[in-house]
């Protein structure tokens, strides 16, 4: 039996050499072409040490392949894609080109005019979780952001039962491969060793998203949704805290209201394989290198405040592994396929 | 004229290593005595080799000292301080011993009975920008915890002007030096590199300490805060998150707003030498080493909110460094001097 | 076909827990029994958080297995695993109690009386390149250290090819996992941190083995091993750097000598799965996680020396990996199996 | 008394901040000008908010002033610097530029004629320890470079005591702030935390400038140097390992060597007030932020070699810290003057 091809636009970036680490060892795909402009006509172990072995060229073009992961930069994602699709190509896409469904969003957020805005309403958003069965008839999904993934996964048990009201705080510390592959200042390693900072205060990138998929979970209004991204020295991993105010009796109060709502969590990610509600506030290390979601939910008895925690590593279940997980429900594989392995420790 | 003599009191942990590195340097008071039970017998220097050239014995018992600090663990420290008061030596208690008004409150959150609850009220919170004219007149200042000082000078402005609601979010992310020198698992280097964790959501021992103080800046009822520290892989440093709603009404929508917000900040530390408003989210590697707070407030138009940054080196502006600033302020001296060097970047 | 029954004696050390997790995630083994003292009555993921979903208690006493690995610490990994021995249990052992050849080189360096010499002649040296016959045969391997592993693996093919002198300086750089688990000051986050130091420079454990064991790849006469480990702040790798004179009139001189080094590197490992000879100095990172060792010969022409540098992980290749090779020969298992994953990056 | 004028040639880089920082608390002088090219035009303190306070423009072109540190690039410093020095303004040069004695040099190891070959023999190499007399009436002042520093003040004691034959071997690790600030995909975050590797095996623009001045200090013959620098993933900081053969005869055996070779090391720097020689293997941290060189020499007695250890700040003694200390001596000061803060620990 031949193995499907696959297909990585863009690869020289962190989500795309993330990408190509895991379809590599993937057990049921074949990872057939790379593309990057800059470094075409290059092998890609020559750019990528710890790939050694794999024996790739990099492309100009994307070579024939049934699937195609895009890793473009936002704004030129949606412009490779689209040709693609209509040659039936199956597309996951890394940027935020389809993820946003008004598409006169993007011009105040993105900074573009979307080329292709019919296609929004076709795209599904690529949180494996929520849109499971959507994802797996879909020709073009739009594989989360980073931070989406880890706040959208701590509030949705909650937002669903209808517990908490949807004026939310979602306080989230990245590290700094989560800014990506390309050199700036504030990504020096001088600069952002023994440093912490937030960013983005006027608003990021990944909150009309966050506003478009909690208001989707929540009791039909609109959430009111503060958002302050962190830069923490580590490389890989976001913990979000997110923080919301309880509904008045939804969830009793004391050691009961705690057991609730734990039970509340457990049930709803009961058959998710790489969501795990934990006892104890989660650590990122626990998701080194791996597709899981960790979630803490607690009760701030003192204020009436939900409290979640999620920890995630930003470039798999942030990135790279989620569209590896969408990829296996598109091509009907076992959703854990190629996705296996356990956190690095320590 | 000869300078007056200071004691530190278990000089074995970071903060009492810090008091020693500032102290050394100060021009107008002298470092005389030293204590540290392990160490008793030791040069300083033997066991901090940065200290090197600075003569000094660590002693089982403090010598005559005009002013002593105190950085005992919590509990111990009372009791070491009370007779030292009785013969006339003046104290800044780095512990949390006489930070909190209330005796009883020590029972649940620090686990021990006050042995003198009649200090309590006499004792002067340290946290100079607020208390400045009572700690230049008191025999006993309660230094505020490293958490307390970053939110509480993050706050003060806008709970004092009343353009906060009372109701408080306030999310820290400290380096590890603020757990202490004694080691544990959760400080072994493997186990915090490449980590970011959540934890004390039932309850740090800084929440009364906060809760009270910023229930006195406000508008006469108790602040309902939501606190939740966080351990980042630096080892100095605590960037405060703090977030609370606008009151309607209180201040300009859009730009008009910002300014206004700004201008408040500015007035409010116009004459403070360790407070600086900054334009842009602040980061803890501009404090390295220095008694400064950055604070930068900011508006989220979307949801009506205050968002307020701050960041203090934890072992200075949050332990060390306001210290020497009480002590300059009890012994008369500019309340700068000792403290005037700039941080350390990168 | 049921699967060969392993285990893992000493689990909760770093060398352990990471041998649980290769094991865990082997195709051709079963982890069925892991011990630790302090953790024993405890289920493996309450410890650790990244097994999460291995069904294991911890026990006290071993179960029985086909082959047991001992993570005990030194002087006592002997007396646990004689017994095993005598009950036909096949033994890889990651302590130092069987690596060297002669009995009373435990009493200088290790600080003990051998329980067991008469087992020191049948023990074989693990390092899986230079004794993979008689390691296929063994029943008792004694897992070489960490430093040993990158420092002879950079020096084997230039010793055999007689083209450097015995005279032999390695410097080596470790991450932090290499001081183990226990906690301790010297590897206290803060004390760590933004710090390099060299130690042991009256004479590390692990030099006794370089010297017998690169003394039989010499011709003939003792190495004399000057080797200095230094701790940097991370948590794997070992970065080693080794330096010998070259013998005369053995390799041409210029771009020529080059290559013939070049060639000699590569046809020395040529079939050798995890040693990979590199065309630039490696980086650590380019082993996070994996079990390759990279190596770089290079020539200083101005001096007449050899310059070879290896990159492994620690806890990899220099402990756990090289154990489950090992394994995998033991039990007649492809060499690669279980250990055949990408290096983590970035 | 007015204070002498001083003047920042690029201050933008990590060594002219560095240069800032010290000036701006220097007693005893007054900076008065700072130019940098790309920022010209912005007050200091928007480029550097750790500044902040310090009125300065950041001008195109330096102003009038006594002295002036040029912190330009290799190759273009020296075209800067000769214009001023015709203006009888004093100069210390923190780039390559006047370092090598050898005019021709510059093209083999910079790729650059030199324009002005006629001023190296005058130039004085900022060594201050081995210079002193020197600098104290120099015009123009080569600082050295970070590696020298560290290599240099190491071996200089048993060089000029003749107990050490002149082959030597340096292996040095290096934070990476000595990189500088430029952004390169090498420096950036999260490609080099968590790694450590080898660099310029080739030959680094840092070892004529050691070939040159260790073989003043031998016994007349060159010193056949083997460098190897490292990058390790720290900040500030570079720890130097030398290694070189004793000459026989000259040292006694055992403790007795271990004490003569103390003593000719304590004898050496018995006046040196930032070169400490001390008692254990120096860590980086305790120079964070000084001007100190902490250096431990050791005998290896099984293989009759010295081994020394070198601690510096690479900013601070192996750049900027070294340059003050030179410009104190020229302007008359006292030569710790401006450099007397303890280092920041932890």
């Amino acid at each position: 039996m031949t193995k499907p091809k696959i297909g990585i636009i863009n690869v020289t970036g962190y989500a795309g050499v993330e990408l190509a680490r895991i379809l590599c060892q993937h057990p049921a795909v074949e990872l057939a072409s790379v593309t990057g402009r800059s470094a075409a006509g290059q092998k890609l172990e020559a750019i990528f040490p710890h790939l050694a072995g794999i024996d790739l060229n990099i492309e100009a073009e994307p070579g024939k392949v049934e699937l195609a992961f895009s890793a473009m930069p936002h704004g030129e994602s949606a412009k490779v894609v689209t040709p693609l699709l209509e040659k039936d190509v199956k597309i996951v896409d890394i940027s935020a080109d389809f993820r946003l469904k008004q598409a006169e969003e993007y011009q105040p957020w993105y900074g573009f005019i979307h080329p292709t805005p019919q296609l929004l309403s076709e795209a599904v958003y690529g949180l494996t979780e929520l849109y499971r069965s959507q994802i797996a008839s879909a020709r073009l999904v739009a594989n989360p952001g980073c931070y989406p993934t880890g706040a959208i996964l701590a509030l949705a048990p909650a937002l669903k039962a209808g517990i908490i009201e949807s004026d939310i705080i979602i306080d989230s510390k990245s590290g700094v491969s989560g800014a990506g592959r390309t050199v700036s200042l504030r990504t020096h390693y001088a600069e952002v060793n023994e440093d912490a900072t937030a960013y983005a205060l006027e608003g990021h990138r990944h909150l009309p998203e966050m506003v478009q998929e909690l208001g989707k979970l929540g009791p039909g209004k609109p959430a009111a949704v503060t958002f302050v991204p962190h830069l923490i020295p580590m490389t890989r991993g976001i913990l979000t805290t997110a923080y919301a105010r309880l509904v008045t009796g939804k969830i009793a109060s004391g050691k009961k209201g705690l057991e609730e709502l734990k039970k509340l969590y457990l049930d709803f990610y009961k058959n998710e394989p790489f969501v795990r509600v934990v006892d104890s506030p989660p650590h990122t290390k626990h998701t080194w290198g791996n597709n899981l979601c960790l979630v803490h939910p607690a009760i701030d008895e003192r204020t009436g405040r939900l409290i979640v925690i999620s920890a995630i590593d930003n470039l798999v279940k942030g990135a790279a592994g989620q569209a590896v997980q969408n990829m296996n429900l598109i091509l009907g594989l076992p959703e854990t396929s190629g996705l296996e392995a356990l956190a690095i420790y320590p």
